[in-house]
């Protein structure tokens, strides 16, 4: 790459930026957009406050970025919850690591490419003389390179550990201050089994009760109120009535003779019989409705873990119990999926999502086949003629191509949640963490696997089959300095829409100036950790893997993250809400990911020492290997257990802090009515939690 | 491979085994051979009953195999334990398969390999004919094949359900019925915080009584005992009784004049403070003594199961749980290890197994190299002279590689058992477990994967790169006959030597007869599982693999099943003792491997019609290994979990049957004494439970 290249793309793009921030504060002022730019806000108070106008609205300032600044990480905790932290975290740490190895890199890894031992074959303005490829074969130099990517992979596991605790801590913090959620001391049970004597809300309340009975309190059974049910419901009731009218016109005669009157006590039976009939029937279409599913109830926090931990029955595919979700974050229409098709939906979803990733070969292969042109006219001749006119050609080969993958990249993270509901998850948040996990790996596998493999990608495909090639594939790609651009392109640029809100706003210009309508208030979207945090955690890999190849990328990375730092903590302020949490779950993917990052980098350090003939330095990288991993390992053993549960003793602390407090009898009388089921439940429309409902008063307590 | 050539092997082999047989069914008859035969039964009833010489004695006869017919699943389970009941259950589910197996290959498999496409190139005394290799290419008879493969698939997945759902109960059915067992009050604390204000004892105690107070019942420290500890601890205590001695001199003038004498307040204040840091000697000798780990005995099994379970700190590294062992099962050397030190242990561990494991490819190298004599003489043309004379030659070409190879091979299990022994597991059981993964993941690697690639391993290895190649590749080595006189040689004659038990007897004979010195009748050697389930398990991998390819191996494999049927029977009948038990826990591991044999028998299956250019058989193979996988994990779900744990529902049953039964109180009493720790335990010697101990009366009861 040729240094005017970068300079100018670079140009453009703070250009961009900077157009586009001055823009967002002037269009932060206009009152029309409140709805856009302080959803959170505007949710929260209900207040509607147009402004006077003023000359102010006009002129572009910085106060946005003082007041995003000014927050502290207890305000984001009690404004937007743990995710919002751990999400704040993630950028805090990459801008910590990501200044040492700037540092490291600029004062140390950059001058040995430049002056170490010069090659000859670039030209001047070569942006390659800065990458390791300027380093002969051989060199003594290489042994800086080595060091330096001991530093960062210590100073990141330094970081990393100490992220971890502050998190943990934070997280611990988070659930014994803040006032006592219901969903600690409720489990979810499924997979009653279905019995032909008793209803399933019978089956749970006679065995909870026979086998937790000093701390079950109570429990409330789970409903079918899907479209489809609804309707077979409706029809139902329907033909009941029929059925009860025609069986009282037959009972009538009897029924109005009473006993007084001189009727025979076989009337009675008749009688009786009708009303147990109906009795059975009611009883029927109750146990029809109900799920195998219930929430149950505890009386302490203490006793609803131990319960949702241990094996309730020998045959551990009935009575399968999980700690709630809490309410606002339950998936209601998840929770009748009968719990035996579960492990089959994980193993089908699992294929689909591998299948779609090696899918997504064909449409980049399609767009990377566009920018060679001769090819496709050679393909497709009758295209030829029209690929001939300069207009056409610039646009297929200069802007279409980038179109079209921005236009199936979109489609990713929607795909991805699909996936992700469809696996079953009993909540909105697993479903978020989820499909950050999936796009995570799309992101890694497309960006940095396809995208490296570009023009001839089929053609290289028996690289993946010939594993020791891999390291010294990937170097070669690495070091090229295409993600430099990338990371002007996708990352600056897309911090600025991000910033912008470009749908929301040309939606709430439509729909408030053309269509003049009034826009839904209470609408406010949720933070899409889902796609943001891979996007983050993407960028770092980028920086990591480049490090000490191609440092070039360091800084406009650092800048990039100084920026994600102030944006995404004004986005999080202003626009977004957020309903449910995942208890700073996503920690643990990001510290994974981090770890994946340091030994994809020394590994393919490890290929480019190899190709450089240095024997001293690829041994040297073995041992920093086996230490990463070590640390991970470490780290698994002494962090990950805490994010999966909350330990006894801290439990207990809370129970008895409540009793002491007396605030117990109110937190169990709250509990019994904090999980409605909404009348209609489907995916999305139970996100409120205030609606009112009949299910809801099915609460049978003991 | 010739007819004639297996007719030989096969008959030398039947009668080595008829001769072993008779032989055994003589020796056991005599007097002096008890111990070595009988061992179980006269360490139980410590009976010494010299029977009369009679002629009767000197005739072969087949009623031991009789006796060993006659014992019912029952007698095994209350004389040898829930193992050697899954050891005989995996024999037995091997037995049911190959009969199938057997049925299939004889009567369709074998007829159309024989008569369905006839290749002119095989001699008409060659084996190949009856394997896939005389199918031609593309001939349409393979859907036999296929055909084959699915019935066994389908039928080893049902045996192996039902054989799941069996031992499932049967392991049950052990624990609820069986006399109530003190380890499943007993849970085993770990990693206990140091403190500077208090011993482990005490903070063992106040952690327990505080957080799980209603169901605490006593706990007893761990101490450290070891060789090098005694000797420390003698030296400290003689240091101690000097310290002492000069002490007492210096106060002797003080303390000798009581205040009846006149004598000041100060003198009493003196004593005191010797008395005090006397006193804190000793407890500060006691607190270097003890380990951070405990037996923490509960009032019910529920409890302790609920202490084992959850997490206890916020420090997942502390206050570590797991369920206690047997009391005889307790590795007690393996307790003072510090639970900050395992987890690399297992790492290590991990990397020693595999580096091992390859490393084994050196002497197969070496032993195969023997054969290749001319390559021998080419490479060390110093043995050029000595390796021409035809005795020599016939020595190092037949003989040697074998016994080299046997020699090597008996170092596995020993080496495995130490490697699973430096994990530091809490129980011998989990470490018979452990070395049984490791020694069975050996055997895979070593009979399958490196005697395939025999005689140039190094130049074959870049296939293990090319992952592509390596169904054709197994399935050309598979269908060479090669493993037919594998099982016989190996499987039959190993089965003859285990029951002659020649080592044993080759013992007792020098030492009764040349040193005439008297045997310890204590001694009996407990079974083997670590070894011998690895080995039944391989031999049924080699006949699922070979099965639909070459189907010749399958009769000579169910007789070897039968054989052992009958032997293991009657070893574990007689021969060996079952000190402790895992609770059926390598019923799993048999699942497993029988999973991965029958996916490894498709894959290469794959490889074979692919290889005969038979799409629509390649085609149909795929879904089977998707259902076979899918069952793998339906088996996963619905029974590793009671493997694991036992449900609540069961164990809150029996803790009320007991309370109502008023055998609790006894329980109680008798849990408090049965963990004795013995005086000076290293890895080995504190097997028998017996020996008398100090700090088994150490318990502290609340």
């Amino acid at each position: 790459m040729q240094l005017n290249a970068l300079l100018t793309s670079a140009g453009i793009n703070v250009i961009m930026c900077v157009l586009f921030l001055s823009l967002y504060s002037v269009l932060r002022k206009q009152p029309g957009n409140m709805y856009v730019y302080f959803g959170r806000k505007l949710a929260q108070n209900n207040a509607n406050n147009r402004g006077s106008f003023s000359f102010e609205r006009l002129v572009p300032s910085l106060g946005w970025m003082a007041k995003a600044w000014g927050h502290t990480d207890d305000d984001i905790l009690s404004v937007a919850g743990l995710d919002a932290v751990v999400f704040i975290r993630i950028i805090v740490f990459s801008i910590r690591i990501f200044s040492i190895v700037a540092f490291v890199c600029i004062f140390v890894v950059l001058p040995t490419n430049h002056y170490g031992d010069i090659h000859s074959t670039f030209a001047p303005t070569s942006l390659d003389k800065y990458t390791i490829d300027n380093v002969h074969e051989g060199s003594l130099w290489l042994w800086v390179h080595c060091l330096s990517l001991y530093i960062i992979s210590g100073s990141a596991c330094i970081l990393l550990y100490f992220e971890y605790l502050n998190i943990a801590q934070i997280r611990l913090a988070h659930f014994s201050q803040f006032p006592p959620n219901p969903s600690h001391f409720t489990i979810l049970v499924r997979a009653v089994p279905w019995s032909i004597e008793e209803s399933f809300s019978d089956s749970v309340d006679k065995f909870f009760s026979n086998y937790h009975s000093p701390n079950y309190l109570a429990h409330q059974m789970i409903y079918k109120t899907g479209k489809l049910h609804m309707i077979l419901d409706n029809a139902e009731r329907a033909y009941g009535s029929m059925r009860e009218i025609t069986t009282d016109q037959n009972c009538m005669p009897t029924r109005i003779r009473c006993c007084v009157c001189g009727v025979t006590s076989s009337s009675f039976k008749i009688y009786s019989n009708i009303q147990n009939s109906r009795l059975g029937r009611t009883v029927r279409v109750q146990k029809e409705k109900e799920c195998a599913a219930a929430f149950v109830f505890f009386k302490t926090r203490y006793a609803a873990v131990v319960a949702s931990q241990v094996l309730q029955s020998s045959n551990p595919m009935l009575w399968v119990t999980d700690m709630a979700p809490e309410p606002s974050d339950v998936y209601w229409s998840n929770l009748w999926i009968p719990y035996k098709q579960l492990w089959i939906r994980h193993i089908a979803i699992l294929l689909a999502a591998v299948f779609f990733m090696v899918l997504f070969i064909v449409p980049v292969t399609f767009v990377q086949s566009l920018t060679q042109l001769e090819q496709l006219r050679h393909d497709i001749p009758i295209l030829s003629e029209v690929l001939k006119r300069p207009f056409v050609k610039q646009l297929v080969s200069g802007y279409l191509p980038s179109v079209i993958l921005m236009l199936f990249l979109y489609v990713v993270p929607p795909i991805m949640m699909l996936f992700s509901s469809i696996e079953a998850p009993i909540s909105r948040s697993a479903r978020k963490t989820s499909a950050c996990f999936k796009i995570l790996c799309f992101n890694i596998w497309n960006v940095f696997a396809v995208n490296i493999l570009s023009g001839s990608i089929i053609s290289q495909l028996d690289v993946i089959f010939n594993p020791k090639d891999i390291p010294t594939f990937l170097a070669k790609a690495v070091t090229s300095n295409i993600f430099t651009t990338y990371v002007l392109t996708s990352g600056w640029a897309g911090l600025a829409t991000e910033l912008m809100q470009l749908f929301p706003l040309a939606y709430n210009f439509v729909m408030r100036y053309v269509f003049r309508c009034k826009i839904d208030m209470e609408y406010v979207p949720s933070f899409p950790y889902h796609t943001e945090i891979p996007r983050i955690l993407l960028f770092s890999l980028l920086g990591f893997t480049c490090s000490i190849l191609a440092p070039l990328i360091v800084p406009f990375l650092l800048a990039y993250f100084f920026l994600a730092y102030i944006v995404y903590r004004n986005q999080i302020l202003n626009v977004y809400c957020s309903r449910y949490d995942t208890g700073g779950k996503m920690w643990p993917i990001a510290h994974n990911t981090v770890i994946f990052s340091l030994v994809l980098t020394q590994i393919i350090a490890l290929g480019v020492f190899v190709l450089k003939k240095s024997p001293t330095s690829s041994t040297l990288v073995l041992p920093l290997i086996i230490l990463t991993l070590l640390f991970h390992e470490y780290c698994k053993n002494r962090f990950l257990p805490i994010f999966k549960n909350i330990s006894a003793q801290d439990l207990i602390d809370m129970d008895r802090e409540d009793e002491q407090s007396g605030l117990m009898e109110g937190i169990h009388e709250q509990l019994m009515s904090s999980y409605y089921q909404p009348p209609s439940s489907t995916g999305e429309d139970s996100s409120n939690g205030n609606s009112m409902n009949s299910a809801g008063q099915n609460t049978n307590s003991i």
